[in-house]
This record gives C-alpha cells, sequence and structure tokens, in this order.
C-alpha cells in the first residue's frame, strides 16, 4: 500500500505511522484519517505485532484539522468536509484495538491533534512537546477531543485547556496526565515499553480496552454529540468567515480584536 | 443598584463582585447569594464585559454559610433558612453564564465558600488561601458543593476533605485543581488571563459551558439530591443544638469532644 | 473468635487487622476475606470505634488472589473458587461502613491487595511500598479493582496501570491520589489522623459514604460486570494452565515468552 500523509514502517512486533504534511503543518485532512485506519489495519492482520506507534516531524506531532481543506470543500455538508465522523471513529477505534496505540511525542500539539494523543493508550514525550487547544479563538470548540481529554486529564483540567487556549508545557502535561511518561531518550523509553507489552496477548489487550469501555467508556450518546455540535460549530458563518480570512489572506481571527 | 454585602466595581471589559460582610467574617447569607446573582445580572447586561471576578477580603475569602442567621430563622423550613436553593442555583448558573466567572483567591475558604470556588470557571490564587470542609464537625455535609469539587479534584480528593476536614494548602489545591493557577501576583495573572478571555465570543462561552454540562455537567438528579440531603442534615436536632451552642455562647462542637 | 490469616488489636477507638499468611505472601483466601469482613463487624459492634486500621508484614502488605487455593480447587466453579463475589462485596462494604477504613502501607501491593488499598477511606504509607497491577501477564485483569480504582486515580491512570503492568513507586501513587499521605512515621501520621477521625459521629460517617456512593459510587451494574468479567477469564484454558504452572513448577506465564 502507497501512503500520501504518513510513512509507514513495519518492525517485527510494532509498525511506526509517522505524520508527514510537511507542507501543511503536518495538520489533519481525510486522506490522512484515512490513512492512520489503514496503517492500524495493517497492524490488526499481523498477530505478532503488539504496537502501533504514532509519531509527527521533530518539533511538530500535528496542528489539528486542515482549514484549506475545510474552505475548499466549503460547498459539502460541513460534517464531511473535513471527515469529522471519520476522525471521531478512528478516535474511538484506537480505544478499542487489539493493538496498544502509543503516541510518540518531541514538538507541538494543536486542536485535533491533542486528539489523536488522547485517545492513544499510552503517550511519550520529551520536554519540548507544547499542546494547546486553539479551536475556541475560532468560535469553534474541540468537540471530539474532549471526551477522550476527560478520560486523561478529568473534567477541570479539560475545560481549563478548551476555555484559556493556553500551550500547555509536557510536564504540565505529565502532570495531569495527558502524558504517561516524560523522557529524554524516547527510543530507550519506547523499548522498555514494548518489552512490557509484548508479555501481553492480543485477547488481553481486547478484553481489557473493552472493560474500561464498560467502566468509564465514551457512550454513543457522547460520541453523536460530539460529532453534531462540531458540524454546527463549523456550519456558522463566522466561523466560515474566520477560516476564510485566514485561508486567503493568512489572518488569524484574534488579529482582528487585540 | 445599592449593594449591603459586595462591593462591585465596573472596568470597560470586567465587573469585580468583593465579598464584604467584615463583622460577619465574610459568610453567606441570602442578601450574598442573591447580590453575587445581581452582579452576574449586570455582567450578564454589558456585552463587552467578558469576566465577572470574584474575590473576598486580605486574608478571607469566605467562611461559608452564616450560623446566626440560621440560628435566628430557625422556625422557618429549613431549606429556605439558609437559602440553600438559591446557594446551587447560583452555582450552578456559573457553570451555564455567557460571562467567565473568575475566583481570585487570596486568604481562607471554608465550607460553602469553597463551593462558590468550585464551580467558578477559573481560580487564581496566592500561597496564603487555604481551603477546608469543615462540615462534618457540625454533623452536616458540603452537600451542594461535592459535586462542583468533584469535577474539580475527582473523587477521592473531594471524599478525602470532606471525611478529614483537614486544610488544604493552596499548592496542595492546584496540584489537585481546586486552583488553576497559584501565583504571587494576583493582578498581573489575571491581566493576562483576561487579554486572553477577551478573544473569545460570548456564544462560544456558553457553547463551551452548554457542552461541558453535556460530557460531565451536574444532573438535575444530583442537584436535587444535594439540596434534599443537606435540608435533611441541617433539620436534625443535634445538628440545630451545635449551631445553636455556636451562636450563642460561641461554643464549638468538637470543643465538647477532644 | 479465633483469626487464622489475620491478628486483630482492640483500642479503645480503633481495631486493627494485620493481614498475616507469611507462608503464603500474605495472599487473599476466602478465608481472609471472610475474616476481615469479621473484623470489621467486631469494629461496628462497638460504638466507640471509629476507625479499622488495615496492614501487612512489613515490606508486604498483600500479594493478591491465593493462586494455590485457585489450583486445588479447580473443580469448583471459578466465582466461588477465589470467593470473587465475597471479595467484591467486602470492598463495597468498606466504602459504605460506618467505620473509616484506614490502610496503614509499608511495602508490597499487588493485584488484589491494590483493590483493599483502593477501596479503603484513607491510605497512609512509608516510601518502600510499591502498587503493581499484574494480571495481565496472567491473561486476567483486575476487574473488581478497577472501579475503585478509577475512583481514586482517574481513567487514565487505571488503565496504565493495568495495561503495562508496572510497579508504581509510594510517591508516584501519592501524586495520583491511591495513597493519601506519605509519612516516614506511620504511627504518628495515624495517631494525628484519628484524633481528627474521632471528632466524628457514626452518623455523619454513614451519611458520607451513603452521599458520596450517588454522586460517584460503584452501581450494581458495574458491580456485576466485574464479577462476571473476572469469572470469565479465570475459567479459560490458558489462564487455568498459567496458574497450574505456577502452582506446580513455580513458572511464570512471561518466562515463555522473554
Amino acid at each position: 500500500m502507497r501512503f500520501e500523509t504518513i510513512i509507514v514502517q513495519e518492525a517485527p512486533r510494532k509498525i511506526t505511522a509517522t505524520i508527514s504534511r510537511p507542507n501543511r503543518g503536518n495538520s489533519i485532512n481525510s486522506t490522512l484519517i484515512h490513512e492512520l485506519g489503514a496503517a492500524l489495519d495493517l497492524a490488526e492482520r499481523l498477530p505478532r505485532c503488539r504496537t502501533l506507534v504514532l509519531e509527527g516531524a521533530p518539533g511538530l506531532f500535528c496542528t489539528g484539522m486542515d482549514f484549506q481543506e475545510v474552505a475548499t470543500n466549503s460547498g459539502v455538508e460541513a460534517t464531511e468536509t473535513v471527515g469529522i465522523s471519520d476522525y471521531m471513529l478512528l478516535l474511538k477505534r484506537f480505544t478499542l484495538s487489539s493493538k496498544v496505540i502509543v503516541c510518540r511525542l518531541d514538538g507541538k500539539v494543536i486542536a485535533g491533534g491533542v486528539g489523536l494523543v488522547a485517545a492513544s493508550d499510552i503517550v511519550i514525550s520529551t520536554e519540548r512537546t507544547e499542546f494547546s487547544l486553539s479551536e475556541a479563538l475560532w468560535g469553534l470548540l474541540p468537540c471530539c477531543v474532549i471526551p477522550f481529554l476527560i478520560r486523561r486529564v478529568g473534567f477541570q483540567k479539560a475545560y481549563f485547556m478548551t476555555l484559556t487556549t493556553k500551550p500547555v508545557s509536557a510536564s504540565e502535561a505529565c502532570a495531569i496526565h495527558l502524558v504517561d511518561e516524560l523522557t529524554d531518550n524516547l527510543e530507550e523509553s519506547l523499548r522498555k515499553l514494548t518489552l512490557r507489552l509484548n508479555l501481553l496477548d492480543d485477547n488481553t489487550i481486547v478484553d481489557m480496552k473493552r472493560y474500561f469501555q464498560k467502566m468509564g467508556g465514551i457512550t454513543l450518546e457522547l460520541e453523536q454529540a460530539a460529532t453534531t455540535e462540531i458540524a454546527r460549530l463549523v456550519a456558522q458563518p463566522h466561523v466560515q468567515q474566520n477560516i476564510a480570512n485566514y485561508v486567503t489572506q493568512g489572518a488569524f481571527p484574534w488579529e482582528r480584536k487585540v
């Protein structure tokens, strides 16, 4: 299989998917969502594979939704444009797959990128990672991210990040459990972690994920609330205008207000 | 509008409400609950206003329910006496208002005062703040506080504070997310924070609050459980006796037991 | 009453139950579950008693389920064998009793032992305590532990501990609220704590536990999901084989895989 937006490497017991859209700030478009799903398919077809490692470029993991694509397809139904349902399904699939999804972070994580991280099973990170939820500045909300984020950091910190839009450093993120392990040697941390994970069976991982889903999972009701609300917010004329101004003139909405 | 229990200051983009009952330890009576609601009305009528800042006196934010008033009105239905329903409605309103409620703390926060803090959107504090839930010592429980506190600090820490009645320092409170930012310069922290908040629209704030309400909000069922239980507890004869002993003789219930 | 698996000491205001199965690594068998219940009965019959203190041996609190007993009784219905329902009922009872359950930790806490800790009201510990959930290595899950653990440490940390099976140090456990107080003087910490707790009434403690049960308790549905799932997992042939290999040859399942 050929990939346009990710680079996929196979090792005996893990698949690594590296987000690679250098000219678009590693943003999320429908091809990327589709290809991350395909990388997970690949991992799931290999019985000895235990882990899907997700990473970005040095300094930049992912900047969230590709506004260029949203603007281009503005005739299309908003939910479809940005692949919202597919994005939500991908996050959900991370939490139910027989493979362990490990995020390997070494750079900025913005908006929808935070969802990929929050839905991952394990997050390891260097000090230079920084997380921000910038959606509110655009008149949007990180609707699909929030349920997964609440499971990791609790209600208040998810709310605080959404409301203040303030970047959170890697060490703060570790203190609130958005990062599971802070390291200055990602390779070594990943090696130790996968040694442990390789001792588990696929069945045990599936049983575990299903069980935790029962104990505090994201219900179908919340899932639908998320996709419905983000679709509503994106379709608002002032949000469409904010996106258009950015795509055509590089202007951020907050520059008009300061 | 004239206020008896708070001092209200208007700035172009924020309203500040300072709790001011110096002779009653900044405790909560029905007038205070009513006037805090009026200050929020005022903020909501000003379209450019973004923030309602809530503060107390230096060294003392709020000591909770005014037992003097409870004792005086002991003929009245217990829930009404202490304005329980109105207090609960005020906390709920904080979590749904189009204005951002910021608590600015620099002193003790006791019992019902913790509810005002826990229900606020953002809490900034100096090191000299200290939180305590002393209700259990009186045979009471912080029923209305607990659901808001759990959203901030999680189940166990809310339980631990209630059970041990032990004061929690500002830095501990920050570690468990009851305080969002610890600062030695409240003015500067508030300035930076409001600069960010001023970039958001009222609509976005309302959308955000409604969405978080869906994702982990306090249900009507919990709300009613809270007001019903606190009314039951206050009405108990031994609790009424504890309050009467305090009001008439200044005697704390635990002094009989040590 | 005579006890086989615990040592019970009565003081005027507290009962101490010391887990004592030195030849079986302080593991949990049905006698231990039964006797811990009996110690709690004893505490509940003494009106002046406020606290049930639960402790293990120096260096070792509890290693979880006694696999020797599971293997011996392999003819019996799996749930009955390991006393799962009784174990779950004991944990539930901790969270509803009029006595405050205090865990006093100074050593390893493994698998089902973590459940005793997580369900306790208050946990104090020295630095040498270490927690691990090793179940997944055996093809099992800590089904009964997880709902209580989530209430203490939140979803992600409970999940992380289950998935990685990695030991958590006492100070990490304190940071995530599995330990409430870290101390180098357990006796002194316990003394101060019980002084505070002795100021409360039994009624207040019962009211508090019932109220918190409403605010974020473990529902009957979750309870049943837990016991059903652990019974299913234990009954699996490969799990029975893992247990048999360990009991007859001292072989751990992961030794075959490394």
